[in-house]
């Protein structure tokens, strides 16, 4: 079997952590696998790159920082195969750019375009542990990049897809994927296992374990993924296509985000054109826009709410002053004090009735819901701040989510 | 102008640092002259690196810790050119391997092969300072090497040749090349300019400002280099082929070395092939052998001595011992209580007498000579530890090289 296994930092934030990877890689080659080997930059090696910059310019070229902070992985890479090679294994390392990964030239935020196995598949084929520098690959003018956000979880799936692997293992410092926050909800139980689309509307909502890019890529090439903890050896969640397991569930998880801001704009014109320009408006200045309301209203004129993340807020709310005129609206609102509650679950789309018992869940709380958007897969619900907690146990109760035997935190 | 410049380690130690090498390559490029710069990793980043493969294992493979090392150099170059670009100059960073920096596959102590300067000069073309990373290369694998002790002056003069640069400027935290050791003899003087051949010797004793590796570059392609500090603007000392501004002077300097071992072999069968059985066991160990001397004694029986490094001596006394039985010899002795000291001048080779003058400064110390060996531009001899001191300053003034007016410090 070929097996890649991605390993975050928290996973080589040390040379004794460094040390126990190694142990685990030469178990699974041990145990007569190929093994592909895909790790992040050590701990807190990017924050002391990056503030070392501070002392340097405000305003660093993305092309440099990227030469900067592939170096991170570099030397993760190097102590990992030193620790595996003392282990008695035959290792090599090698940098994004040595494994071919080839990217467009958007530093900092890099896509991966192609990938060119062949050093790979030569040295796979020398009965060699091969250990692959996450987060970076090369442009075609031979510059470095890197590939942003969850860029190692999206590494290692790509390699998976590349080199037809048959399972992607991503090591984090979590047991698997939840059916909540078990910080929130002490009885939320780990899946065994997830379909792509379901682990895509978690980690959209905040469900930090692996990032949207990868598992896309994963769904794209069909690679099952582990999501497992490298602090131990319990099993973790399978990301797959179709969750057979546990194909009587409705609802697989509930999911919450307290960084939310309401935006609401009254007295719009009832024009064709004017949600283009609202929105065109704010995604020019790069305000990631979640969810989207329109009401009609008497007179001609609607109201349209939507939601931002906190950190966008000024900037969406700029924007909004900036058209005014160009839109012709009477006024706006925003509110801090919200939470977005979702319930995510393939099942969904043949069982009829689901967001009803959402929305019935949430009353018999005395939940109030501001706004809700709907998927085939998911249904979210703005609400008060201070109830999402509240809201988030009575949507895990309501919908079953508790394990009914042991707990997955006691095993 | 085209000028390549080299940084070394205390000159990039810190983001501070980095910045006056920013101003002061900026300068250079202000004043018309295209500028490629090559710097080392800062100050202790490859002792860090190094502290970390402790904790993993004793014995890293070669090619792994190239890997690793890397990284420091990698480091330096995207700093230097953030902090250049805050300056308002187009810059870009180049690694080794992108710069083209071709070499054996000799890990840790690569030897360049070719450079292709191709990206170098379409970069130069963009009027942009490059910033190379030093101490680096790529092997035909694709692998990551490094050149070993030197291998940052080594890259900036490999550049200067293979772009035909009209000087090679090596920055580094003294002043330039002295006459002797200036805390040992305070009236030693800088030295204006110096042949490489000087330079090599002086080089080779232990005058530790420019590595011998890279004046032997130097002196191949014909360019000049300017040994200076970087933290001042006083001008340093060049080296070039011939030196016009001290034609008049036989003797450019006196150096020594503390660092030796003698070791004397005797009652050695005076037959052929004994030089080459011993000298060629020791090589085999690595053993680096400095002076040699046989001397010829009665009944066909000779005395063999020679001089290795401290650090040496426990394996060539193994050595010694080992070849006792197909050598022949009687017995051995050694001595660590002995000091080098040489003279060196390109001068000499025209003017008779030189080494006489040694001598006579040395008898007129009462300092006794255990073993003399010459070369066209050097006599050096082994003397008594603690007369090195005297030694040095008796030569340093037999020789006139104390500076007749204003000294280079004080200026």
């Amino acid at each position: 079997m070929l097996v890649v296994q991605k390993y975050g930092g928290s996973s080589v934030a040390n040379p004794h952590r460094i040390r126990r990877v190694a142990r685990r890689v030469v178990e699974m080659h041990r145990q007569g696998h190929q093994v592909v080997v895909v790790v992040s930059a050590m701990g807190d090696t990017t924050d002391e790159l990056i503030e070392l910059v501070k002392e340097i310019t405000n305003d660093p070229p993305k092309r440099e920082m990227d030469m900067l902070l592939s170096t991170g992985e570099q030397v993760s890479i190097a102590l990992l195969a030193m620790a595996i090679k003392s282990l008695g294994e035959e290792v090599i390392s090698l940098t994004g750019p040595q494994v071919g990964i080839k990217t467009d030239s958007i530093h900092s935020k890099a896509k991966i375009i192609d990938i060119d196995p062949a050093r790979l598949q030569q040295e796979l084929n020398q009965d060699k542990i091969v250990v692959v520098a996450g987060f970076q690959g090369i442009n075609k003018e031979n510059d470095i990049t890197t590939l942003g956000r969850g860029g190692s979880d999206t590494t290692a799936v790509a390699l998976a897809a590349s080199m037809r692997a048959d399972l992607c293992e991503i090591y984090t410092d979590v047991d698997g994927v939840y059916t909540t926050d078990p910080r929130m909800v002490p009885e939320a139980r780990k899946l065994d296992a997830i379909t792509y689309d379901e682990m895509l509307e978690l980690a959209h909502l905040g469900a930090q374990v692996l990032h949207p890019r990868a598992v896309e890529c994963a769904k794209l090439y069909n690679i099952p993924i582990h999501v497992r903890s490298s602090f131990n050896h319990n099993l973790g969640t399978i990301v797959k296509e179709v969750n057979d397991m546990e194909k009587d569930m409705v609802v697989t998880g509930v999911a919450y985000d307290l960084n939310v801001t309401k935006i609401g704009i009254f007295d719009v014109p009832d024009k064709p054109g004017i949600a283009y320009k609202i929105f065109n408006a704010l995604a020019e200045e790069n305000v990631n826009v979640d969810m989207i309301i329109q009401s009609a209203m008497r007179n001609q004129v609607n109201s349209i709410s939507f939601t931002v993340s906190q950190s966008d807020l000024k900037q969406a709310l700029n924007v909004v002053e900036t058209i005014k005129d160009q839109i012709g609206y009477k006024g706006y609102t925003h509110d801090q004090d919200v939470a977005k509650v979702s319930i995510v679950g393939a099942g969904m789309v043949s069982n009829p009735g689901v967001a009803a018992m959402m929305f019935q869940a949430l009353a018999d709380e005395n939940i109030n819901i501001e706004m809700i958007t709907t998927s085939d897969i998911k249904v979210s619900c703005i609400i008060k701040k201070e109830l999402a907690e509240k809201a988030v146990k009575a949507l895990h109760d309501k919908f079953g989510l508790a394990e009914t035997g042991c707990s997955a935190q006691c095993s």
